[in-house]
């Protein structure tokens, strides 16, 4: 059994810790010995307490340390490990692999998801990326990243930072967009209900059609009457501003803005 | 039986005659009796040559037209009927619906969705926004329209339009990012399915969280070196711009950009 040590107690160690005691219970390879967290209270419903410590004295010996916190604090918790030479990887889609101190071995275990406290995900279906220093290393982290999630990739720091900034792009910025439809809505008392099948349509087709292929709409097809309709009709300066370049960006498709 | 003409053969009426045409085998209320093709060649998969006609002097007498042809068209087909006081609507979701010739009872029988020729879709889940000039009629396209969805609303011609608008930003923008996330992986060489259970996720969580509440991201949290790192590694300028454009809006928050 591989030996894990989760250190975090928000979103992502909250998921990663509830992923590992399920995958435990179906017979897996990772035993879960023990979560470091500041505040203890946030995973007495996750796991028994006497495998909580909120003191980095207490820090048990484990095959692999995995650092779940915010960016800002990953240096601050590596600074506090009082150990060398063990395995030690962040959950971080933008933070270098050689950011982390070298007196320990340095790994990334990146689940790409969007995690809410009140929405449960089923990580299966969750791309762990993976990277380490060595294959020995890389072994034992594709060996746990197994037990959880049926989607493993061996990502590099450079492409992880690739994919960090384009899941900007297809989770905020296209949330965003769902903000702006949802505000028209309320400002014409539509139901924003009307717009949801469409929404869950649009991400459907991306699944078996590339999103150039799944353009559709007035800018693609430069229907300039359509386009002028709309611009007459937004009277939110955000609303006409945000319609008008995403317009343009379409009908230029890749030539310079 | 409501009995119902079609008019168009592109990717609105297809769907549309495959809808009608399952729910009569469900014993439903409809009778699609008719269809006009131009090109009678494109719906002879969809139901039996004697039920088309590419002649307009051969349509037949129905309680129901739904003109389902391209914005531009619609005009063009209004002019070519030559029978009067009947009900006649059109699908689509920008055309006000006084836009119709006059010398027919008129109406809106607009579905809100995204339709690609080879991607079925599942017609119960899709609302459809009617609109009609009196009571009467409106009771004949909701009776007809529930034999294909079990989503049907009351909608207006100014509601419609910003039903259209917002549709734009939650489906095409929506794409548009989507592309911008395939490009960034595709220069980097990273498999755009890492990013597809996060789009799906993206969508998921809109079903039970409004969309403020489930932005999240660097900007939102006003991650400045996040921002920062992201700005620096895009070298695309379309790119960029895009990224600081709505970035800038969602810290915005509504307020004038």
């Amino acid at each position: 059994m591989i030996k894990v040590v989760i250190i975090g107690s928000g979103n992502v160690a909250q998921h990663l810790i509830a992923a590992f005691e399920n995958s435990k219970r179906d017979g897996n390879a990772v035993d879960l010995i023990q979560v470091f967290a500041r505040k203890r209270e946030k995973l007495v419903r996750l796991l028994d307490s006497n495998r909580i410590t909120d003191n980095y004295a207490e820090i048990v010996e484990a095959d692999l340390y995995i650092i779940a916190v915010s960016d800002h604090a990953i240096m601050n918790v590596v600074a506090n490990l009082n150990f060398k030479n063990r395995l030690v990887v962040h959950t971080s889609g933008s933070f270098p692999i050689n950011a982390l101190n070298d007196s320990n071995r340095r790994g990334v275990f990146y689940p790409l998801q969007t995690f809410s406290k009140n929405k449960a995900v089923n990580f299966k279906l969750i791309p762990i990326c993976l990277e380490s220093e060595n294959a020995t290393d890389f072994q034992l982290l594709s060996t746990a990243a197994k037990t959880i999630s049926e989607s493993v990739f061996a990502i590099n720091s450079k492409q992880r930072k690739a994919l960090h900034v384009a899941a900007v792009f297809v989770n905020n910025f296209t949330n965003y967009m769902y903000q702006m439809g949802h505000q028209i809505c309320q400002e014409h008392h539509v139901p924003f209900e009307i717009l949801k099948p469409l929404i869950a349509e649009t991400a459907n087709k991306i699944m078996v059609l590339s999103p150039q292929e799944s353009q559709t709409g007035p800018a693609i097809r430069n229907d300039s009457e359509t386009l002028q309709a709309h611009q007459d009709f937004l009277s939110d300066e955000n609303q006409l501003y945000i319609y008008k370049i995403i317009t343009l960006a379409i009908q230029k498709n890749g030539k310079k803005l």
